[in-house]
């Protein structure tokens, strides 16, 4: 089915299986749309909750079936998840930091009963195989490669211009009436959920100095990304930019090309989004993405943030990140791919394989830590806003004005100088030769003025740009934290409902538990990294900030020396 | 008679003698006016050519006699002399610098004859008696006082403004018909003046290295300007700043205020100012001038222009100068007062004391040698405004735009540290600490910012605002040499009419070359001084600038090293 952007009005048949959703369009058609491309939002007490980016995690976490009768809002998004709008826009709403959260809660505060069918089934806890082969996925794919992105710096559009805002994330919002199959819970899939599949997947928690923290490896694995190089296929009738990774592990380079960055992207969110921050990737764009200036940006940033995926225990040690890395052939890695694809372990489901070593923490505890890294998120995305905003500003300054008025006066004492040899008088040379000496030194540092800032301010910028990716998927995570909380304070009354047994309330706690464990140690990572990061950033701008004002005074030291001493 | 500002059509009488003038203002009253703030510009052939400031010295130079029956003009000015609008306008009228000159010309092009009766006489090559004593001659001093003028660096009223255009000239326009009583020649007087009064007043010019060149003393003598302190008069009724004055050669101080400096400055430009350019004295301003800053300011510029007029050795080895130095007692200051006033070698008859040591110049170097100063003048004169422009736009960016940015970034990084802080975890303090103190550095940097002008911009604007003022001169003084080129030029025509002898035409090619040589000799100096100022002035700006931008580095290189590493 050919969906646009924002079309409107799709009625919803049942959950075909397999991925795929039967829907229809504003011209009526009817066909086949990817789960994976579907937000689903609820309409709930006439507020629209529609979250912003997280294309796919968000139908995992659909109200139970009892909200099914409210009507619900589906949201196509074609691009990938982005921060687009302000995630703490619902945030600032209710500054109580209480039971609100971006993910559509249970209206009802019910709970559907023990193994409440989930339309969504196994096969549904998984991903469209939207990547199996040629033909009509390749064709949408392309289609969705030609999706342009509008972010950057600034208006603009400065070359290589950062992600500001993010993508805009193209969505769709249809209507859906009476629409049965779709129902996820929040939280209460894990928390309730009967079998712990004891895979070998095991994701250690312990308790160190800090607090909770992840099994971290012995060696960091890490990667460079190089070598941007033009591939094509279809016989050259499509081009593509690929990149060179090499990882530290076997020093041996694979290619990849955005879209299977991407891919990652996808696969790295279904899996550990609702546990761990997956930051966005740096902008799709369409044209110009040949362009020297926009390839050498967007290398610099993939490598940022497949460092960043590296240095997380979790991720870099994850099967689907270990295939990006080191996959030994196209057939290994269209087999890895769709093994990935494949993965059930996806979601909420996610905690079933984290097990912290420590003893089960007090749930009021659990609801402080929360309130306080929610704060903390909050405070520290306004903070690097801030700063984004004033970097901006400076950089507009330093490429134009400034640079400007250093030329002017430079001009003026050159403009002087030639005057001066004009005179006929004897006995100028000395002084008309440094004063144009002077003038030419202020025209050099209106130009070191005008390259400075890609010098220190552009890292000092992209590191905090991260930070925003960063931040803006804490709202998300926090929220799963939150509504799983609630659920839990929900204990006793559900039990005297008789909607779960006492067993089960216990099993609610545990397993609160150790989202609390994650969260915490998640905060811990992102604490130090943050101090490691920052820390690096701001010596490397100091730095450069000093070599600066240092440069100039030479200069001007020198063409001080070239005036007379009368 | 009290005449307001700009009155109108004032029908003048016969000159009553000892400087003053029968005027009638707009109301039809009819009074006497001092000579001496009157500015007379000629119509003719329907041009206006009102020469702005120089309310002095144009009486003196009005057409001859023949011209009176054209309708002349008089503007009264109440203010000093300035060069409020551009000098340079009728200049750029007449880029070939033809005989288009500021000074009214002769329109007739003859002189009446041998000692033409000069409605002025002896007595009106001096100059009314404006300062004798109390009364009415004070009350109109006050009214003078009273006068505010409206300069400034910018429109937004820094303190201590920087003299920008000049005062505002107050001038009136008064249209006068049949004006029988004024007729003044232009250089005509002195080239063909019978009598060359043989005083003691001898002013030699000799050809040295450079060429022509006055006559310097062994020692220059300096003073210094201090001490304002609050003086009054009429039972404290009057208020007024007196100055302190301390010449190098008596080393007594002497005490004046601003209206004596005027007077002083009044009568250098009846006497030399039709030979060596006598720049306008800082502002008057009646409103806030007991202020601090104001005060200091006006000592800072009394003190430039006393220092640049004892650096003349004309200037500073004449009587009333020397009056103005060393006087002894008030009758001493008052009777030299009277004295100089009645000095009749003024205006174009200063070149009778001028003695060159050297032959007489042919005709054709004269007047190219006028052309190349007046090129150099008037080049010199664009490149100094181009400066005064760019320098007044980076004062306003040091002392705005600039600083606020870097405030903002110090604030920025400080409310990071502020965050971070609150996080919670553990080893924090390092970073916090260390970007609370870079944040803390620029906000110092923008306070440096801010004040960096005044330390090295500052003199720079002084000096070429001070070039300004003495460049704003030269139009006049090339005029007369201009107007006696063209005479000289006109002798055999002159001659062939039997207005003039033979022996006349010699005598004012002599005189011609006379005036050559001052005009060079005072270009001499003026070059010499220039070289000196420029000097001087840019290396102190280049001093305070690497001075500025080493701090600056200096205090980031501390910032930096608050910053482990890790």
């Amino acid at each position: 089915l050919a969906l646009a952007e924002n079309e409107l009005r799709v009625n919803m048949g049942e959950n075909i299986g397999g991925g795929w959703i039967e829907a229809q369009n504003s011209r009526g058609e009817v066909g086949l749309v990817p789960e994976d491309y579907i937000e689903v939002s609820e309409k709930t007490r006439g507020k629209d909750k529609i979250s912003p980016g997280r294309a796919v995690i968000e139908p995992l976490l659909l109200s139970s079936l009892s909200s099914l009768t409210a009507s619900l809002c589906i949201s196509l998004s074609l691009s990938q998840a982005s921060n687009g709008n302000d995630p703490w826009s619902t945030w600032n709403a209710d500054p109580s930091g209480g039971s609100n959260s971006n993910w559509p809660s249970n209206p009802e505060g019910t709970q559907t009963g023990k193994g409440a069918a989930d339309p969504w089934g196994p096969a549904s806890q998984g991903h469209p195989q939207a990547y199996q082969g040629p033909g009509k996925f390749d064709e949408w794919d392309d289609e969705w490669d030609e999706t342009k992105s509008t972010s950057g710096y600034s208006e603009s559009g400065e070359a290589g211009g950062l992600q500001r805002g993010g993508t805009q994330a193209s969505s769709m919002k249809i209507s859906l009436n009476k629409f049965p199959g779709f129902s996820k819970s929040g939280p209460e899939l894990y928390l309730l959920c009967k079998q712990i599949a004891k895979g070998k997947e095991k994701l250690p928690i312990y308790v160190g100095e800090v607090g909770p923290v992840w099994s971290y490896p012995e060696t960091q694995i890490d990667c460079i990304v190089a070598d941007p190089k033009k591939g094509s296929k279809m016989y050259g009738l499509k081009s593509y930019i690929e990149y060179q990774i090499t990882p530290t592990t076997t020093n041996r380079p694979v290619n990849h090309r955005y879209k299977h960055f991407d891919w990652l992207y996808e696969r790295l969110l279904d899996k550990f989004g609702s546990a761990i921050p997956i930051p966005s990737l740096p902008d799709k764009q369409v044209t110009g993405r040949f362009e020297e200036e926009f390839i050498k940006m967007r290398m610099e940033r993939l490598q940022g943030w497949m460092s960043r995926m590296c240095r997380h225990p979790v991720i870099s040690g994850s099967d689907v990140f270990q295939l990006f890395l080191t996959y030994k052939d196209e057939k290994d890695w269209k087999m890895g791919k769709r093994k990935a694809e494949k993965d059930e372990t996806v979601g909420v489901m996610i905690f079933t394989t984290i097990e912290p070593e420590a003893s089960d923490l007090d749930p009021l505890e659990v609801e402080q830590k929360c309130e306080q890294f929610s704060k903390f998120t909050k405070a520290m995305d306004d903070s690097v806003k801030e700063i984004l905003t004033v970097g901006h500003e400076h950089w507009k300054r330093c490429t134009g004005p400034l640079p400007k008025e250093y030329q002017r006066i430079g001009k003026a004492l050159q403009n002087l100088s030639t005057v001066f040899t004009s005179s006929g008088y004897q006995g100028e040379a000395t002084l008309t030769n440094a004063l144009t000496a002077a003038g030419q030194t202020y025209e050099e540092i209106a130009q070191l003025v005008a390259e400075q800032p890609k010098k220190d301010l552009h890292f000092l910028m992209e590191t905090n740009n991260e930070y925003k990716g960063l931040l803006g998927c804490f709202p998300d995570t926090i929220g799963v934290h939150k509504a799983a909380i609630d659920k839990v304070k929900e204990g006793d009354k559900l039990v005297a409902a008789n909607k779960i047994t006492t067993q089960d309330k216990v099993t609610m706690a545990k397993r609160l538990s150790t989202m609390s464990y994650t969260l915490q140690a998640e905060m811990n990572h992102f604490h130090n990294n943050r101090i490691y990061d920052y820390n690096r950033v701001m010596q490397q701008y100091l730095e450069e900030q000093v070599k600066f004002y240092e440069t100039i005074a030479a200069k001007l030291r020198q063409a001080h020396g070239q005036f007379t001493t009368m």
